[in-house]
């Protein structure tokens, strides 16, 4: 994986892909699948939407690290495997044949069959809303990877697979950030 | 448009499109391009990213009701152009052909163009992330429609299509909440 400039890591999340999100609590890592996010601005500042529900909270609200790691449509029963099942009695990184890679800033792994991994630290935990706001702080892409197609959760068990894409650049450029 | 189920509203914003969001200030109407949208539970509870950078917001948070408009790739254009010009200065409603229905519960209008119509109330402020929660109260869908895809913002000025829908209703049936 190549590094990713922090300030392109929103552009994988802002098209509303579900993804997978690692942790570690120092003696076992987890992965838990979420289609609840959200950008909030282009320094790569995110939410995500979870709670106690999830086994992955607790590591993630102790060690205050996650990475996010973004699927693509070949991993989508890796992604429904993934979420249909819990941490709690399960290494799913076994079971799913998902590798580890060590990140550079947090103790949570990258995923390496994803198409980016972002490092992310918490920025604050809104309980009421379940509401987990991450600033991320590196990114990594698989520059190589042929499968790009992000898959869309639709919340009924069926998911959306990236199909046409289009140009607007240039009607779209003054709400551009720099270097995107 | 016909009722859709409030509990089924989730489906059209878990994908992550991108939106148009309609207020009213009771004098004049705007509308605006949201892509940083976030689902926060299965009630229709949903969380948008925006700030006094918008026209909109001054009527949001006055009024605190907005509509959540969910439009398909053939409104492409008109989402470009809706968030890349200002209320300020422009009637976005005449100037892209949008036709407004009056909402049951709130001032602010529906757009008859869009696949999907949420009626929402500001249930939270988080000015400090710049998060609006919002209470889906009541949502409207033009199912004759033959035009269904959604079109999710990138963030560098693309746009994608959904494109092939995949089903595991079976493997998520576990997951998912009655009624959808």
């Amino acid at each position: 994986m190549e590094e990713l400039p922090i300030g392109k890591a929103f552009t994988l999340i802002e098209p509303g892909p579900v993804v997978l999100v690692t942790t570690s609590d120092g003696r076992t890592d987890n992965v838990m699948t979420i289609s609840w996010t959200m950008v909030l601005d282009f320094t790569a500042k995110f939410a995500i939407t979870t709670g106690a529900w999830n086994h992955s909270y607790a590591a993630l609200t102790k060690t205050k690290e996650c990475v996010i790691a973004v699927p693509t449509v070949d991993l989508l029963d890796t992604v429904v495997g993934v979420g249909t099942c819990s941490g709690r009695d399960t290494d799913k990184f076994a079971r799913f044949g998902l590798s580890r890679v060590t990140a550079q800033h947090v103790r949570a792994p990258l995923i390496a069959e994803c198409l980016v991994n972002i490092e992310c630290r918490v920025a604050e935990i809104i309980g009421h809303h379940d509401i987990v706001v991450l600033q991320g702080v590196a990114a990594h892409v698989d520059g190589g990877r042929k499968e790009k197609r992000l898959i869309h959760a639709v919340g009924d068990g069926t998911f959306v697979a990236d199909g046409r894409r289009f140009d607007r650049r240039e009607a779209m450029r003054s709400k551009l950030p720099g270097g995107v």
